[in-house]
């Protein structure tokens, strides 16, 4: 009992989280318990005497809260961030994705890369994410031992694509079911990691290798990632290409990777009726990336709807259709494209709160990984205490600190980072 | 007098401008020549002989880009930023914007907030603007006081408004000309600032207002700012108050507000079929503020049919609706919102490019205040050195880091700004 309570840690700070959409858990100058194994014990207001021995790191007038979860990241796409935004998504893969992804083959070029991408993931608070990698089973394993090391959480998508890629992106089913279960042994070691069948999106992947993922999903209960409904040209090529499909959700529905294993598919702009049935029915997460969404010209995600319909959703940087790792940012996109959303659909569907939208990018992504993205009891411990002195000039509440944090701020008020209870120094590149 | 503070200068970079949307001017490593009176002699990739003996100062390899201008901003919306994002325009204006406003009648406070509000104005890079102050002289006058202090450019506008407002944050017609006049004489010897008419917008301001603040335009030649055509709901109200104007802006034309002088018009999302023919007609300007219109629900403006037309266009942060200062996060939102508007049009007004987006910021925004915004012979010396080495970590092309300086900078990468000729020092707060 003295050992745990020895190895227990105590934060106090202005603690903001969302145990629930609809509003902010505000303690002001409170306490969060953090237990040996890093999850959370409980807050309070006031600390109960069965703590008064454990240390207490005080930071004082700080902000603490939730860590951010991106759901949806292309990590071979770092050096391409902020560059390339003429075009729309088809021609941009073919244009500049593919090419640079290719890269990958080269190890020192990925080390170079990766090491970079896991850095400016630590830098704008982002703890957990579920990373889309390339074909190359060696600089996948490579991300996670970065990822590791870091001492960062998510899941590793080595990506399987066989057709309508260059020849030099393109892998057997074979290969690809091969080097995710690579990515599996590998990752099995590494408590805050794991692996995530990968197809890259219909378009690329032919019916065998769409077979052969979805049975190895099952046979290893392993998750999926893929995307879905980003573009009005992909959906009609979908179309075409899968024409038994009731729909584009349906084509990764008839293989075993739309809700049979938990499954994040992203972006979900253009979402038929039937489509949008299927979500609710499987239970897969449409992971919003408004930033890209509004980069590469695809359109705006019905967010509203996907909530009200019980949908879950998460938020997605995207890199690089997206332009920034901070999902800080996509927060502020998410609240604005939603307003763009409730104007131009004659205010039917309402827009988000900021405590929605925050809800989105921590406890309802987190839940992916588990018991993620909140403060309440169980919790894994993954934290931000952000120093806003500079923001703050004027007295405002707590709730507008952490307002105006999202809409002013960036990675230089971020002064203490913590994954699954554990603080995070800068990984080094 | 400012023969005697500037001396001729040469500045060495890599340069980039926009004589003309369509593409950059890049010279790799080039020269800009700057004269006594701090405006461009010429660049130049190779220094002709005549300059030899100037001293050079040289940059290395960073960038050096015409400072940005924000043509609609309202200074005492200051405290405001990145709160209070929850509501449409009238119901914003009234809960959150007039109280907040009405308090600039305290000097003590109004200085507090507008040295922030000038600081950051710097900070990101904006070395002229057109502003909105409030109803009060006094602290209007503080406010051109505090901007000629720190170096900047632009127009101050005290705001007039006696109807459908707060009591205290209403001017009747006489106090609205005579604190316009008093701006106008308080600004006569400082040579980057002047005053600018600002009837706050149509539902603010009386006939009786209207025509005084007409007549005080044409007998000064004095520039107009207002709003125009921002939201739906405040449309719909225009027409109910002005049932003779047959359109928006017509109730600013028909009092000589519309292009009878140099005129601003902010947001013009929703222009019918007339307006849009009289804003060619007048040369009016479309000041396009797309955070804003993201953040209040307003909707998205028709830019490029402005730009084919035509019609000038200028960029504006409109703080507090925006949330930033950063005219370059502007431009970033006005590639995005193009490419909303194309592919909710049906790819009908193809989107902006970075060179035309940086135009508007630049060269366009900067016409409205004479020879400003690019760095063609006699263009004034406004100008941003931009540091971006921690962005350029792999061989970009110089047109690719200015990209990723838009889409991944901020303040930090700005190592000197320049405003006609002179290297602006940080302003104190």
């Amino acid at each position: 009992m003295r050992n745990q309570l020895l190895t227990m840690q105590i934060y106090r700070a202005n603690i903001l989280f969302t145990p629930t959409p609809e509003k902010f858990e505000i303690l002001e100058r409170g306490y969060v318990v953090v237990g040996d194994d890093g999850n959370v014990i409980g807050t309070y207001q006031n600390l109960p005497p069965e703590y008064q021995d454990v240390p207490i790191t005080n930071y004082g007038n700080q902000l603490l809260m939730p860590a951010m979860n991106d759901l949806h990241i292309h990590a071979p796409q770092y050096r391409n961030l902020g560059i390339a935004m003429d075009m729309e998504l088809i021609p941009w893969l073919n244009t500049y994705t593919f090419p640079e992804e290719a890269k990958y083959k080269d190890l020192a070029y990925a080390e170079r890369m990766y090491r970079r991408f896991v850095r400016d993931l630590w830098k704008l608070g982002t703890m957990r994410a579920a990373i889309f990698a390339t074909i190359h089973p060696e600089a996948s394993c490579l991300l996670a031992d970065l990822m590791h090391e870091a001492g960062l959480g998510g899941m590793i998508g080595l990506v399987a694509m066989d057709r309508n890629s260059p020849d030099m992106l393109r892998n057997t089913p074979e290969e690809a079911v091969k080097g995710t279960l690579r990515v599996m042994e590998h990752t099995a070691s590494m408590p805050l990691l794991s692996a995530i069948v990968t197809p890259r999106f219909v378009p690329s992947c032919t019916p065998e290798m769409m077979r052969a993922l979805g049975k190895m999903a099952a046979d290893n209960k392993l998750p999926v990632q893929s995307h879905l409904s980003e573009n009005l040209s992909e959906i009609a090529w979908v179309k075409e290409l899968e024409p038994e499909s009731s729909c584009y959700g349906d084509a990764y529905y008839r293989y075993g990777m739309f809700g049979q294993t938990p499954t994040l598919m992203a972006h979900c702009c253009y979402p038929t009726a039937e489509e949008f049935e299927l979500m609710k029915k499987q239970r897969v997460f449409a992971v919003h990336c408004p930033t890209s969404n509004c980069n590469i010209g695809s359109g705006i995600a019905p967010i509203r709807r996907f909530m009200t319909a019980g949908i879950p959703v998460a938020l997605g940087s995207d890199i690089s259709g997206g332009s920034g790792f901070s999902i800080f940012r996509v927060i502020h996109y998410t609240l604005q494209m939603s307003k763009l959303k409730w104007v131009h659909g004659n205010y039917k569907e309402m827009f988000l709160s900021l405590s929605e939208a925050f809800w989105l990018a921590t406890k309802s992504g987190g839940s992916f990984f588990g018991k993620v993205g909140s403060f309440e009891p169980g919790y894994a411990f993954d934290a931000l205490v952000v120093n806003d002195e500079d923001l703050n000039f004027d007295n405002y509440t707590i709730q507008h600190r952490l307002e105006r944090y999202i809409y002013l701020g960036d990675d230089r008020q971020i002064q203490h980072r913590f994954c699954q209870g554990k603080e995070i120094p800068e990984p080094k590149v």
